[in-house]
């Protein structure tokens, strides 16, 4: 498949990775000169770790990184594309401009999707002639670390361009979560935001400290979760199933649902969660945790895909 | 220390396994006769599993499993005993019963902790004359595997006994949870208990099918959960830090909070969700499924183990 990437930052240049480690050639385009060769000397830096990790499917790095291909101009980098991934600012306006110089710069059939994490489809497309291969297909990040995608339609999108969409995904690694319809609350959106006003409503109500709600999750919870999503988590811890877990937690867990609304994440309680988090990480360490963060996602990532191999 | 588990079924015997392996005295006690070999039968298989993935500190199994002590009488048991878990049935009538033979058996300053998942101690501690020793310390299941706990203190737990059961448990390799006052949703229920409630709102809404949402958790964001907190996600994921977190992207996630209530976990969409899950995995597999889950989180176990010895 021939690929192009609009816009390569941060989220387009992860993009690039896990679309060359799948064998595409990546065409690249950015409005700021300089971005795609700082963006090429970053990846170049990525990929021994992969290589390292079984993670870049045996391919050579040098191979992978020949595979990407700049292009001066936006008319030439979409040339003979298939899929076009767009990873431009995080704005309505924006998408609309770029998407309305996508659309007749591309074959009608080729696929048009958007990294927004939380604009719907439906406000940049609408105007557009071949609206139809318009989709939102959102990364986790780095998604050559993280497989899960929200793919969001628009109305008009057509199922064609979602079950394409879906199946390159597939090619790549990735694992599409498909949603149903357009709504503003993404589903990997919607579970970080639920877990985030939890956590703040603990601490606001004085239950625990964020440092505590962390212990929950790290130590706690999210083990099962890093390999077993809710549903599964609920269906095998009980002898019946599904069923039998809401029959025998149900109630319990109905009774705590909050009915006062979401918190408000500012003023005394911002204060007093930023000082816990200074306090365990001062900000002139904030980057060096960042590098440590992202080293541990690629051990866990290694450690998955060696688990899958042996089941 | 000399410890006491009282009530040897799932609970009690990973409680003995994470107490054991710190190196501690197991003394036991069941009401029902020919449980507590059932559980010493139960250990030595999953011993040999936890030496070969280097999780039992360096111990031989033949040595742990000889720790564990069991007692015709629940009078033997506890004599001496520094520190009481009790693992009865999840039922305040029960706990309150418990309690009241707990309390004048054991040396005043023993801790009294129960491993209930969600009823708050004071209900069936206010009676007692040393109840200032009574809290409640709930495990993840199995707690030699998965390191939280919650600890949440009754009106009159003294600060001394929350410290000691804290670091009781820091000695067993657990993590603590300390909530600061009771509440019938401790903390790891509560935030299973808010996921659960967005997962089966999406698929009530017609968002998202329960297979997408797993995804979303297993191959998304319970990635990073593995290793890092809520709190300290948002806060490296944005370069100032969690403040600039949450200006960069509070408002869209207060934005999608539901205000609908609860979502009734049943009729239909449980007929809906059962089937889905029902279909990924028939009933006849549902043990084996169990197993390869433990297997998982044994060698999830392991590689924590790994990385934080690395770092």
């Amino acid at each position: 498949m021939r690929v192009t990437v609009v816009g390569i930052g941060a989220i387009g240049r992860a993009w690039s990775i896990s679309f060359l480690r799948a064998g595409h050639e990546v065409r690249v385009w950015d409005k700021a000169p300089g971005v795609v060769d700082d963006a090429r000397k970053l990846i170049e830096i990525i990929l021994p770790d992969l290589v390292k990790n079984d993670l870049l499917n045996g391919r050579d790095p040098a191979d992978v990184v020949g595979n990407m291909k700049p292009f001066p101009s936006l008319e030439e980098a979409l040339e003979g594309s298939d899929y076009v991934q767009e990873c431009t600012a995080e704005n309505v306006e924006v998408k609309r401009e770029v998407f309305s110089r996508l659309d007749p710069l591309t074959r009608p059939d080729a696929i048009l999707a958007s990294s927004t994490s939380g604009i719907v489809p439906s406000s940049f497309t609408e105007h557009l002639q071949h609206r139809e291969r318009c989709v939102v297909v959102h990364p986790l990040n780095p998604p050559y670390l993280i497989p899960a995608v929200d793919i969001v339609p628009s109305p008009w999108t057509s199922p064609e361009t979602i079950e394409r969409a879906a199946a390159f995904m597939r090619s790549c690694g990735q694992t599409p979560i498909i949603m149903k319809q357009e709504d503003p609350g993404f589903v990997t959106i919607r579970l970080q935001g639920m877990m985030y006003h939890e956590c703040w409503r603990m601490v606001k109500s004085g239950l625990a400290s964020p440092e505590d709600i962390d212990t929950a999750i790290r130590d706690g919870l999210g083990l099962r979760w890093s390999f077993i999503g809710p549903f599964e988590t609920a269906d095998l811890n009980a002898p019946g199933g599904i069923r039998d877990f809401v029959g025998r937690f149900g109630k319990d867990l109905r009774a705590i649902y909050p009915t006062d609304g979401p918190v408000d994440w500012s003023g005394e309680l911002m204060d007093m969660v930023e000082a816990h988090r200074r306090e365990r990480l001062p900000m002139s360490e904030h980057r060096n945790r960042q590098l440590w963060r992202d080293r541990r996602l690629l051990a866990l990532a290694a450690h998955k895909k060696a688990q899958s191999k042996g089941a």
